[in-house]
């Protein structure tokens, strides 16, 4: 099995590529460095199977070296995943969220690659969303760039896999944590914990409540589906949406607590806003309906709270 | 009310203009004049308050003359409408519909112009939706470049509702015919029976319907749902989204034998295909749940049927 996979040296990107290197496949992992790290693949670098190429996916002619080689697979994670960014400047979103995608969809026709895998997020469901929220949902309408800018992508990608031959599974991914995050709530606490030890300001008053994946969990999920889902014959077959996160959530709250206890050992003053949400185009509560994923066997090894935590213990020794 | 109109030399935006400046608006229209004519605007492009601007708003900087004016409205309606031509250069929609969107977006914040008209398509609603279909459809999955460019392009209107104060009105059109036609079946058949009026050769069984709607029904349901469906302070009273058209629907069987007897009299042989849809990323039927926009009081002139026959009669007069 050869894999291509964009956003390779980010949080996601690079624990597929190593799960699938130890699978035995080739890697070919693409990354801008943008927000991906070399230090998030160094494990596995100079693995037998394992190439890297520093590419910008956003690029009309990023897949040109290619040309002649075949990929059984093209995993499709190079995106933008700092979402208050996207408010002040949309132009980020379109670019490194929206234009890698189709210049990926381009790159799938050009080198007949016969399978995407693309992350998508809950982000897509917008402000209010029956709860949990099915992949089926009515009224998508997305309330940060961010999302709207994969929401765009999930929609390129429908037309692309009805016109051109491809097949897609498309995750909607809740909070993804683990050892090696670029950004999110853990992120920022332990930076500014860092930074002041004794005060850590929450925006928001806390309660804002989401649900978490370990970063495992979701490449294990990822290839659980595209083996117990296999492309059909119909729009609805080779287009598949698949909710991939824990069914229970955690709040802010939760997490600036536990992110207290493991660094000051709960020495510093928690200081919450007023406001529900966090910022402009946050969602106050996330909750997934992830049937859908369990229906084919699959099961995650950690909850979400149980995924935040050992988030919050690996990260801060990993950054150390 | 001063008004700025995309795509302003096209079917709907050209009857847009129109019953602006009937109105007492003035209209400043841009159109890049790759699918929109000079001669859609011809009876009123010396009047008083109308002005016209060959610019494309594909281009980033499209609207840096316009610095320091106000505008009070912004309609949207640049887009690629050839639908089958996406399916053989996505790049089309991708740059003609989805780039005019988001530079449109960046115009109306740029410009501070609080409210936004989008022409969009029941296109985005994908191939097999519930019939009719309402606005919060569950699983909106294009099977069109085209569809998924609006798709795209509403995401990002979305978004930047909730993040730069815009309010927007999303109306998501039935074929839209009438005297100034630009492409669709019409069109199409029109020209082929000014080529050989022998024959009619008819992409698909004939027996495709779908919900047609006249031109001028169109731009009085926009302005209907403008005027009386004001912008609340929620996302979904700031993002409103309405289905635009007729309850009924035509089959392209109806819509070949129309244009024949008025074309040729009946004389013409018209053959037709076996396939259930005309071309790839076709839909077979659409229909639309439209009880949204007749809540609010508005019921258009023509039903579809009759949208379609009056089309015939007048572009064919109207295109000698």
């Amino acid at each position: 099995m050869k894999a291509l996979v964009t956003g390779g040296a980010g949080l996601i990107g690079s624990a597929l590529c190593r799960r699938l290197l130890a699978q035995g496949a080739q890697v070919l992992c693409v990354d801008d460095l943008s927000l991906g790290s070399l230090r998030h693949i160094e494990d596995f670098r100079s693995s037998p199977g394992f190439e890297f190429a520093e590419w910008d996916v956003s690029r009309p002619d990023w897949h040109a070296p290619l040309r002649g080689r075949t990929f059984d697979l093209l995993a499709h994670l190079a995106a933008n995943s700092d979402i208050s960014l996207g408010r002040e400047r949309p132009e980020t979103d379109r670019s490194r969220t929206f234009d890698t995608t189709f210049e990926a969809l381009r790159a799938a026709r050009a080198l007949s690659i016969p399978r995407l895998l693309f992350g998508s997020t809950s982000a897509v469901y917008g402000a209010e969303p029956v709860m949990p929220t099915p992949e089926a949902c009515p009224a998508m309408h997305p309330v940060s760039v961010y999302g709207a800018a994969k929401l765009a992508s999930e929609a390129f990608i429908s037309a692309f896999v009805e016109n051109y031959g491809l097949n897609a599974w498309v995750y909607r991914f809740g909070n993804v944590v683990g050892r090696q995050l670029t950004h999110g709530a853990i992120f920022d606490f332990v930076a500014r914990l860092r930074r002041d030890p004794t005060e850590l300001v929450v925006l928001g008053d806390g309660r804002q409540a989401k649900t978490y994946i370990d970063v495992e969990d979701c490449v294990s999920g990822m290839l659980h589906a595209l083996d117990k889902s296999p492309a059909g014959r119909t729009h609805a077959q080779r287009f598949q949406v698949f909710n991939l996160s824990t069914t229970g959530t955690t709040s802010v709250r939760e997490i600036a607590e536990e992110t207290v206890a493991v660094m000051t050992g709960g020495k510093t003053r928690i200081r919450y806003g007023a406001s529900a949400v966090g910022w402009v185009g946050d969602v106050a509560r996330t909750s997934l309906d992830v049937g859908r994923m369990l229906s084919l066997g699959w099961k995650p090894r950690l909850d979400s709270t149980a995924a935040v935590k050992e988030s919050i213990r690996t990260y801060t020794e990993w950054s150390r």
